[in-house]
């Protein structure tokens, strides 16, 4: 059973209620995380909530879900360490999607499931949205369901961890 | 309220328990059809399967969809057609998602709110595989949980209808 | 004198009444048809419609004017077939003219000079149709006149065959 | 009723006679001209003929078109200039089409329909010939019927005028 | 011992009569046909001839012949379906070729040893033909010795088989 | 009839045995000229074998090839050198396929027929591979069958010759 | 009468007496800073400087200005908040102008027209130079003119925002 | 003291009052030409303005620039000609800044320092528009402000050259 | 025996005395011309020198060039105009060479053979300069001798004419 | 003699015992800091060390060394600052490598030689990881040999420094 | 224990005495082999020094270093042939580094650890200095260090054997 | 006074005679040298000719020329060794132009003057011919005019040497 849920948010995504509706959507970042958490609730789920719009920030919160994640590991002295197979994390890294090499290598590095959404649809956008460095080092992408995209990652964790990876 | 939801699949998805189990999943098509039948009565919705190995057959089904869904201005004599609000498509192109302009026209001209999805995740796989040529058409894009891609697919339907749609 | 013209649409030219009008004019396809109609009977030509969404119904459809025109070179047993003067094609291939090779290959292979026709200005619209792979084994290309354009082909053919292909 | 047509040449097409006649037809520009000219006399219209071998002549006579067009509005004191809608332009503007960006702006600018033509067909000839820089500023493009392209961009403006413009 | 082989061609390849003879040979299909059945019967294969100008009816075709092969599989009930190791595919794409990633989907999925022939040396013509995107998922790539390249196609099938894939 | 046959083999190609055997096949050269020489017997030809890892050395035998088989002519007198129609060339350059116009210009140059083959499937390997500078004056080209390349390669002399050279 | 003037620089900008005199002028940063702020005197404006290394530290000031801008809108708890119309922004971000999108995310969003300054004549220098992601999303481009690209920068404010912003 | 500058603009900027207000301004050059000459009257600044649609002729005003502001070194019999310090240019030349490596030659060997201007933000729109030729070449570039960009390039004119070119 | 040559000088080349003497040599244009004249008298060659920085002006020259040569055929009435064959032209574009297509066509139709010439080695100067649009329709080229490049122009025009064309 | 190494390491480097060991070989971080600090104290070098996730942070890091290394020269009130010429950097950015330009600058800036390490072979990686744009401002590049990369780093400082900085 | 270590230096390397100092050290050929012989005595390493101005040359020395190193196992017939694991090959490719498949297909073959050495930083010289198509089939890369290189390859191999390979 | 010419020939040119004579022009080989070796005469040179098909010894030629003409300096034991003024290098490298970095570096260290001279005119045939990778490092090319190119760079260094380099 699926039980930690990292939501790691990018630049700008803290002044949401400020960027252009028609294309992020009329929910604030408040009204989204009341969703997420009544979800989170019926599902005995713990939700982490972190954003910055530092790119060594996010690196570093990626760092800490690794150690928080293989905790036991370290206290059983297996060198070999181990991640809990029931935690997972969902990241948006805004801007940073496009050019961050540092953040990509910290997903594949860390080894914890990762779900990249969007709130937009990056694909009618400028040029430069249409590629994300982080693709394919994550389990899945979901873009373009404005506020939605969130409650899809949590429904993807809870029904992908069911039947593909806890198997 | 959401009733009728079309689920087109293009090539090479009718042979799914043929593929690679590791890209595409261990559930057949008759698993994941099964899943969504049970979401859709949960939730009052009609689907409507179709699978081609034809770029045209999809188009003509585009088009059927969309001769449904404005069937009711047909009758009012209504010359601006109305779509149906609560009608939507959830495409899997296969591999026409890469190069078929002629799909992409069609979800553009019938203004049918349509959803992308893919069992795999496309952009950790071939280079030609990184750029689908309908994504800047559709609603957003569901890519890379194998069968569940499709559950929430239609779970984008529910809660995007709801909070973005019909307001 | 020319007698007989081949129109040939391609994908979504079926659902003209349902695209956008400021791209693609006011006019119906039934509308453009009949003011084809009467100048082919002004002009003693027999025209001979043709729509498809499939590609493969495009090339067999090549097909099978080729083997109209070239009838009579059958019959004499003239092993070099000799295309009969008098006829010509006006393709818009729609979405498929960005892509289709197979169309292309048809119409160098079967000698029957066709022009190349667009609704829209297609160069004023996305990059991906800014190339048309069929232009250079056409005739010409008459590309942004709405319904007009297709007049304008029929106008071409008249005014070209009698001063450049019948000399 | 349009009455007043402005036919622009660029470069080297006052030498058409001394040009490839496989590319650019048998006829002479007199011979063009001629034929131009009775169609304008059926249908009242006044040509006004212009070729440089000058991007900065051809540049000034937009300016020159665009003053003669709106001379009304001058003397009505009106400062939102407003061009006379019964008249249009056909330019030809040879190899200037690949780079005169000062061309483009200048159709752009004087807001006055343009209907760009090429005696040959551009997209069978060599690279650089393939993209003109002014196709997205004009209403069409007619190119490859040789003399005949002339003939059809008169035949457009009568039939697009009389059915998208003056409605 | 090899004893099916499966010869399909793409769109175009049943009017090779009517194609440029220098590109593609003086043979007619029904020349290549009888060469190739008079190998065939010395060396008791079987050959199933079919020919598409479709996509889809080809990647339909590829799917009919994964079911013949691996027909006893299914009776004896086995999941992991077995491919006949004694049958190959012998595939010209025409046009196809170039764009198909339906098809190369199709060829990789079923598994049956594809032989891609071309009779036309598709390197010294139209820089488009010069990359096919099937060729990475098939035995091996035979291209430019006209209707011979069938019959080279044959012959390697035949030591092929013997040398590298039945040990 | 074919009587001279040149095998030309390009850099670490003396080293077959030292190769990949997933990419390059079991076979070590001996095997493989073995194979050759047995088909050479039955069919009369005279096969020369060469090979070397010196650029310069390819582009000499090549030169050595073309004075081999116009000698008569340089008897004769006949400043238009002839050559003996029945000789034919089998080359695999290795990695210098994908550089040396030197070669190249060689092929070119010296008009005997020459076959590219190819052990491995160069399309389904490096990037580099995929494009051969020697292809398009070759008369075809056989890769991705290993050792049986060659002997394809043969066939498609002897067949290739007989159909369409020496007619 | 524009009253609050925020001056953002990027990274190295802090050592700038230590980088290259021909390429970034003889003046230092507190040079530099003395004649704004006797400019910024004489025409009753208040300047805020703010340097940082930190891409993240960027963004967080530009959402600082932002907050502190429309302070006004958040006491009279209007919720589609209104910007200052008296405010702007210089903004020389340095070597991040050629990658950051969160810059570019967070200029755009908070709708404070700003300018983006550069000391040194970024296209004649390296390539990467040539080319910054904020260019379109600011008001205009101040380039090359060393320490004087600033007061430029503060002129522009004042000229453009009398002329263009508050009319 | 700089005592004489030339204002140089390219084509289509004689008709400035017919262009988008949005993307020009307001001002009519008429306007700008006003404001220009009070801050020259103020700075005892003699303006020299020079408009055309002919590139040819923007290179001849360039040269005779040259030839005025070294006329007194021809004098002297020096034949390392001295350019007069105290003079500059102000070039705006339009759509010509793109392509035209004349201009850009020519004022790269008169020497006389050259300010580049453009009305528009050129970075916000078209593609083609992003690259002047001319940049590298120029002291340095001010873009966007409309009318107010060459108000700015006097006074870069005034500051920069107290500050960096006269020391 | 050659007896008119035109040499034609592109845009700057009037100021050749003004430019970087490191690139384009000590010798001024007359310095040049000089020496052309001492070789044109030596060979009897009357040589026609012309110079423009206006592109319009050199095709114009160029036509001119053609109607001086084909005068007889006119006389004669014969319509397949004959160029005379002892006559040629040395042409440096200067920085049009990268750019005028309008030149190239020029050069292309008046059947004049022409010789490229550069003063500099343009290979060795910025990207720009490394590609001449002109270069496949002239003779051949002669780059970076400096004043000698023109010298080395006749030189070629003599030797060539006698051992090439007029045989 | 070298007494001061400043080692830089950049994202994830903390981390190495998470990363995948083929790749970035067995050794902690800790395992190379103690050979590090045996060869430094051999050679009497003080290292210095520094790791932060964080761009900002580097830049500011490789600022400190800027401002420790030239110290005296503040004290001197010498103007144009010296570098203390016996220290060096070693650096590796990790991700940051690819894309950092404020890295590039300031190492650009502060005239201490840097050294650049990676623990993989970066050339034989993901496309991305081929590019380094520090490389050019750096001494040289050490790459491929996991922990010793650094060790080599050291040497490097100490050969080189007495072969070619000190001389 | 390493005990024989090849260095093959490739074109121009013979003459690095005549080569620009500034670029590649100060240092011959000779003054480096000295100091590597030192090492080597000290570390009991045999060196064998091989150059070439060849590319076949070196590939034929690969081969042959391929064959003194396996000399065993050709001995006990041992089919799978093993290869000393106690040499080394330290590579100086020059010029051909950027364009030889032929040694890079060596390198991959022999299956001998190779190191790739650069006097001069290659990544600041020109653009095509910047890719060596040997790095990914190396272990690693030292660029950079003039002479230094050579002597921190030795290095390479002793630590990297200690440390990597032999364990 | 130029006494010594080196005339280095690369690939394919030893067979001049069986090459396409439209192309390479009607001379042999022996031709050329005749003509060369009559102007040789007249002008007190002497000529060294050399042709050869292998990269390596072309390079190997180039070391042997600097040898040759720097031996005074290698007597006077002057370490900066200096190149006998009147000599220089007529370099037909053949297909080698086009990719060996090898021959461009050999030619840049020995630092004779060295002129390009191609017989065909490149920049009229293949893509691949268009760029010659040795243009900027030797003093001028000479392209197109078949054997007289070869006259003609005879010419350039006479005239070139006397006007430039020995002033």
């Amino acid at each position: 059973m699926l039980n930690r849920l990292y939501i790691i948010n990018g630049p700008n995504l803290n002044l949401l209620h400020a960027r252009d509706k028609e294309i992020y959507g009329r929910d604030s970042w408040s009204d989204i995380q009341m969703k997420l958490d009544k979800i989170a609730e019926k599902s005995s789920i713990k939700i982490d909530y972190f954003q910055s719009n530092w790119e060594g920030a996010i690196v570093d919160q990626l760092h800490r879900v690794y150690e928080l994640e293989c905790v036991e590991s370290y206290i059983s002295g297996d060198t070999n360490l181990k991640i809990n197979k029931d935690c997972g994390i969902i990241l948006n890294a805004g801007a940073l999607s496009h050019t961050s090499y540092a953040i990509r290598d910290a997903i594949e590095m860390i080894k914890i499931p990762t779900i990249e959404v969007h709130l937009s649809n990056t694909y009618s956008r400028e040029e430069f949205r249409h590629k994300s460095v982080l693709s394919d080092v994550c389990v899945g992408q979901i873009t373009g369901f404005k506020g939605t995209s969130y409650i899809l990652g949590m429904y993807a964790f809870i029904e992908y961890w069911n039947n593909y990876m806890n198997k």
